[in-house]
């Protein structure tokens, strides 16, 4: 079946993403075991998330808030208000940091860019997501932009009828089994993971939750020109 | 010329939004100046809102964290804990308010939806604009939905292009000059002005910066029915 569309996932797929998040904890941890050294912050700090996450949505400013709604309950109020200010101040630099490509991204792209239509079809803070394409350089190699507050399949089909995408000549690509991949196959269209080298939490798909076909995975961004022709026989 | 798409501003033109953020500001200012009884808490904080602007975008995440880091800033770190965990209360508070309707918007949108295709154009928290629209029971009403992270001439020549829509057959009804009148006048569209109770500092327009032509103003929503119609001839 020939392949017309392929959509790629942001955060993890095409630039790093959960490093950030995953530094800033490490920082986080470091700060708050000061105040409570036999708390374990990164478990407290994940349930927080997951408690706000109807609230807050995903990103880097919901990340925040949740980390200083953290601190102040993990220490009974005791962590110092400098310390807050800490917190704000990695919020603001996980936002402002240049958008690092993975290896090799540029240069698929550009080659996929020539035989499909490229769309990005990332989740999260639609500010964030747009600074990161912006300062990505990779723009004008999309025929267009889809930012969604969630991944799954009604948003997906949303994507399709909005664009007049039919499922079956459709690849997504990306680093999450949960956003990227199961909701997709689950639309007869197919996908194609990357894993990544740090995976969040809430990304996680037990194995036997998995589509049994309509996806493959490949190691790197580098090898799915291969696998995309293959898709196309 | 035949009107064949209206655009609909949400915050402070379908759903009440600038008064949660008015009170919210109200009670910041009240905490603050038991603090710093001197101290202009409005003007500092409306600073602080257009230095983090370029960082965090609008929405009520990004106010919150303004709010923090001006209690945080007028207080020289003074102020205690438990006044930011109530701080940290207000945001989540006004993102889980529910979505308040002005007066006539219901019937109004019910009797242009025979007559127009709509769209809903808004701009700020992508997560924060979608739960309102759900909770507000109108999404069947529209068309398609636009949440961009800034109004302006660009972004809504990428809306016309997206959806195929001529400047000439567009009409966009809001209630701030700056994103829902200035941009559209200027690519050719028309709009009518709806003006609010309160408005936000940020979306002031010198009179003598706003367009000759091209738009009107009404007093509630209800009139828009019959402006529109005029339009049409």
């Amino acid at each position: 079946m020939p392949v017309r569309v392929v959509g790629f996932d942001g955060d993890d797929t095409l630039w790093h993403s959960e490093t950030r998040f995953h530094v800033t904890q490490g920082e986080f941890r470091e700060l708050l075991q000061r105040h409570v050294p036999d708390a374990d912050v990164d478990a407290r700090l994940a349930e927080m998330e997951m408690k706000n996450l109807s609230i807050y949505g995903y990103g880097v400013k919901s990340f925040t808030l949740s980390m200083l709604e953290t601190a102040i309950e993990l220490t009974a109020g005791r962590i110092p208000t400098s310390d807050l200010e800490v917190i704000l101040g990695w919020g603001k630099r996980m936002l402002m940091e240049p958008t690092k490509l993975l290896d090799g991204v540029e240069k698929t792209l550009r080659d996929l860019g020539g035989r499909y239509d490229l769309l990005l079809i990332t989740k999260g803070d639609l500010f964030d997501q747009e600074s990161k394409l912006a300062r990505s350089g990779l723009g004008e190699l999309f025929l267009g932009v889809e930012i969604l507050s969630e991944k799954n399949a009604e948003t997906y089909r949303g994507v399709f009828t909005r664009r007049g995408i039919k499922p079956e000549d459709f690849v997504m690509v990306g680093n999450s089994l949960r956003s990227d991949v199961v909701p997709v196959v689950g639309l007869g269209a197919r996908a194609v993971h990357i894993p990544y080298e740090v995976t969040w939490h809430h990304e996680h798909v037990p194995e036997d939750e998995l589509p049994a076909s309509g996806w493959s995975r490949v190691a790197t961004i580098a090898d799915l020109s291969g696998v995309l022709g293959s898709l196309d026989r």
